[in-house]
């Protein structure tokens, strides 16, 4: 009997901050990304791949935003952004885990599914816009395109510049989740939830709708990990382990924690907002859920024996 | 035992040449659409929907221009084009669908699945680029783009203006046949092959690497047809029945015509290229590798009795 993984990949893995964001360098990233689930395929886990799209979705706002003034193009809300980030990052992950497949000579199809995940029009979230999204500018950059896009900037909390937000409201349900579970577990790679899944909501009986927002994909992850019955959930970042009182002289690396002590840390302040807390809060949601493990590490770390921090019930 | 129908909807059923292409536009064209389905889906059919992407693949290729020229975005190929088109109408298609099936108390999953299409390399279309995509443009318009994007404009055959075409290779395997198969005979409603595919080839082996091309999307649905032994193949267009003559006094409407006929009457040149001689020849494929019939009618007429032109084995 395999096991079920739900791995889920950052933004960042397949645009890292210093690039430009080629399609040469973004298929090279998703080749090196795809590489590190070898392991897992090995140790015999069905998988389902959700990803970031953080860099993207950004880059495809603005050429929205740019269509919009040079040639008159209809404006897109982001439900539609993350719709074409979803087909564009499926794509090329897809495509390049096949490359890595089949080099490794490892027999298993790979299937990309637009996913849809639903949120509650009255979420407070979208009051107060916190998830940021895109490239980041200096002060003065950010003034004159929030300005220009009447879009709201904020700082980043890791001193990396200024940054688009925008509502990132709690995902409900995750669309096709029994399809996705049946596929993964006929032996499917299935790539799905991409961005966090596409945002919509029922306006009224029969009428969902999308909605102008981004939602956590980490988050969304974890609610789709626990709506599969995964039995082990792999939230990947930059860094090899969970750190309190990370970049200070106090660091200390975390192999493995309770609930209770996740929970505590978060309350402490040990994580970022918009990093690593929703990273924390995701796995919690899922442990807390299904009663098995996530782990949370580097993606050269994934599946690797005490790779990363443990998040356990007890 | 229920029929397994592929229905190919024209990227104008989603966006008409007299819109803007607003999101508010295509969601409800994308709802008209799909309440065309019912009566397939009443008269006991497994389906699959393909679509084509002209006007939008246009409309994201100059979002990508002008987001190049504004904010510096890296350019990006056709195949990415292609996979945004993908994630965003199969989206607004299934969500519309969703609701056209809630609203009419059919309990029918959908699911859409990002599709890639091999094509060969070495295919002559790469040297005569010949497939229409994006706006109608004066021939000024189209002059100076041309120049602004270092891209190939031609005549459209029926006087609608100037348009950026673009190289159509051959798709000779349909990505994930076997799931689209599988999921639609389950039951299931699936999209796929969207905007005919993202074109795709083996640059060596173990290296599938995307090209800068758009694929027919009726010559794909065809082959996808074949692929998963579909028994019918639906093409929609916006006229009611195939005509000879068509635009003349002599115009003629088609009821049922053999793959004989077929073909002596695209030799004789009654369908234009670029629109009705790619539907005929994607039936003509069809009926040919299958036996079975392919129909080609208007949206309208899905499945209605008598609509449309029927073409026959013999």
């Amino acid at each position: 009997m395999k096991k079920l993984g739900v791995v889920a990949f950052g933004g960042n893995a397949l645009l890292r901050s210093d690039q430009k964001g080629t399609i040469g360098e973004q298929e090279k990233n998703a080749y090196d990304a795809s590489k590190n689930l070898l392991i897992l395929l090995k140790k015999n886990y069905n998988l389902v791949i959700t990803h970031g799209n953080g860099p993207q979705v950004g880059n495809i706002l603005l050429a929205n935003i740019a269509g919009n003034k040079l040639y008159n193009l209809p404006e897109m809300p982001l439900d539609i952004n993350v719709a074409y980030s979803q087909g564009f990052i499926g794509y090329i992950l897809e495509q390049q885990l096949r490359n890595v497949l089949e080099a490794n000579d490892m027999d298993r199809d790979i299937i990309t599914i637009i996913t849809q995940v639903l949120v509650n029009k009255d979420d407070p979230a979208f009051q107060n816009p916190t998830k940021p999204i895109g490239p980041f500018y200096t002060k003065d950059e950010a003034d004159r395109i929030a300005k220009e896009t009447k879009s709201i900037f904020a700082k980043d909390p890791r001193g990396r510049g200024w940054r688009k937000v925008v509502a990132s409201p709690r995902p409900l349900v995750i669309g096709n989740k029994k399809s996705i579970a049946q596929l993964a577990r006929d032996g499917q790679i299935v790539i799905a939830v991409g961005g966090g899944g596409i945002p919509a909501f029922y306006v009224e009986p029969n009428k969902l709708q999308g909605i102008d927002a981004v939602i956590d994909k980490d988050l969304a992850s974890s609610l789709l990990a626990v709506q599969i019955n995964a039995d082990k959930f792999f939230i990947l970042t930059d860094v090899p382990k969970v750190c309190l009182n990370y970049n200070t002289p106090q660091e200390k690396s975390l192999d493995r924690i309770t609930v209770t002590e996740a929970k505590r840390y978060l309350e402490e302040g040990h994580f970022a907002e918009g990093s690593m807390a929703p990273k924390i809060t995701a796995a919690i949601n899922f442990v807390e859920n299904s009663g098995k493990d996530a782990i949370i590490t580097k993606t050269t770390l994934l599946g690797v024996d005490d790779g990363g921090t443990r998040i356990v019930i007890v």
